[in-house]
């Protein structure tokens, strides 16, 4: 099962399941009724499919043909997209922290849901970057409401995992010691469809992670090499503030990324970047000029 | 004119117009409609006071006895909260990075909008910490679409200001390297109403930011002191990701905080904190214990 979002025509987000071949999208909620009961609409999704496709009458079970449907990521506006910044060993070896100690707590940074897309959209280069960098990797949406809850707690609360390519203009990540500016760029976070948590299992058991660029392999990371767990690391941030049904957590990127290389490889425009996660699927994204954001900006 | 956001009988978001003695809210607009036009609403409001003083009955126009009214932040949940983490040069000299260069480009940490609320709010301590510490200060609040835009044009963009308690739990911002798990704390950032741009007028004339803790100045700082300007700020975030109506610029704290303080002072439970900004008003919030944090997500 993969689950999607899709934009109404009266500009609303409806939560939908896509067939098996993709060429369906069947609505099971409006984006607010699904967080309010996610692990009911998830685990009910199959019951609800097959009457979606006997009544095709009604928003709620239709069915939709994927080629003519807008999709949008199926997150709440309002949702925290929490990200952690170093956690594949190999990948903090590789970066500008690597003379430091590993932190005894996950290093966590935000994203702002308006960064987000879904595969297909375009990427645009900001003007002042000399390209953009990839980070692939795995997002964990929060199902439930956790305050200082327990690892096991934590980890019984998420109800999905998508593919997540973390795109990143690093001349602004690296402009002062705060990373924010260069992790919020317009369309630099894809976000693939949420696929259930019972579908994919535990991260530990080692998931593949790989992104290409033009084909080519540049990150080939495993969910093993994980310093900081999924549920670790949300039982964490629970003792700090509430999470909340719709919440996201970014677990961190492979190593492999372009601006540790020498030499230094970043996307251009026209340079399409693909994540492949285990059980997750392929996130495909196209990188576009900076132009691209004026007229993004005109439209909307 | 002071606006405000209060909560619908449906859940819904409305914004209003405070009357000058606090008592009476008029509604204006839902919360989209606002921020699809906020310059305006802004503009007009005098008028649509007038009309709904006359006509009560339809609900745009509704004037409200503030007794009766949950009020909220009129705040978009998708909204984009940007915070200036190190702008009044005696609070750089004061804090962690008094030994560093100033930077050519203010350092920016993220806030999502669940952590906002508004003045009364109890403001609970999370378990781990030793108490909270104040912030007060100056939110600019975005009213247009930004792409790469010049100073003036940012500048021009902002449609009004409120005061704003960036209240910080210490411990968890000084984990690791980045800061946002601390300042997204339940409740940690009440948000006064919004002033007019055109009431305000120019930061750098020169308004005096005053905290308070118990009734005792803890903070006395002046806009003056501003080391990044919210014109050259704006159009800085511009150049990496779009500005959209809604988003708002928390524009960085004078001297005085508690951590800074020999010995170490932070707000505790029954503790009164209270910001003060000339032309924008008195916030004021209680400090609670963190069992309030469990009493609300159940309450929710």
């Amino acid at each position: 099962m993969r689950i999607v979002g899709v934009r109404a025509a009266d500009g609303s987000v409806q939560v939908a399941s896509l067939s098996g071949d993709g060429a369906k999208a069947i609505v099971l909620a409006s984006l607010e009724e699904f967080w309010q009961d996610a692990a009911g609409y998830l685990g009910d999704a199959g019951r609800q499919d097959a009457a979606g496709q006997l009544g095709g009458g009604s928003a709620l079970g239709d069915c939709l043909d994927a080629a003519d449907v807008e999709f949008v990521p199926p997150v709440l506006p309002g949702a925290r997209v929490i990200c952690i910044g170093l956690n594949y060993l190999k990948h903090v070896a590789e970066g500008s922290f690597r003379d430091q100690e590993l932190p005894e707590y996950p290093t966590l940074f935000a994203r702002w849901t308006q960064s987000l897309t879904v595969g297909g959209a375009a990427v645009p280069v900001p003007a002042d970057e000399a390209g953009l960098d990839w980070e692939g990797e795995i997002v964990a949406w929060v199902g439930d409401t956790l305050v200082d809850a327990t690892p096991e707690e934590a980890l019984a609360a998420v109800v999905g995992y998508s593919t997540f390519n973390d795109i990143t203009s690093r001349r602004a990540q690296k402009l002062t010691s705060q990373w924010i500016l260069g992790k919020n760029g317009d369309n630099s976070g894809p976000l693939g469809p949420l696929v259930p948590a019972a579908q994919v299992g535990d991260l530990r058991d080692g998931l593949r992670v790989i992104t290409r660029v033009n084909g080519q392999i540049v990150q080939d990371g495993n969910t093993e090499e994980m310093v900081y767990t999924v549920g670790d690391t949300l039982a964490h941030i629970s003792r700090t503030f509430t999470l909340r049904p719709g919440d996201l957590l970014a677990t961190g990127t492979p190593s492999g990324v372009g601006y540790a290389r020498d030499p230094q490889w970043l996307l251009q425009p026209g340079d399409v970047v693909e994540v492949e996660v285990d059980r997750l699927g392929v996130l495909s994204n196209t990188v576009v000029g900076h132009d691209a954001r004026r007229t993004a900006a005109a439209r909307s």
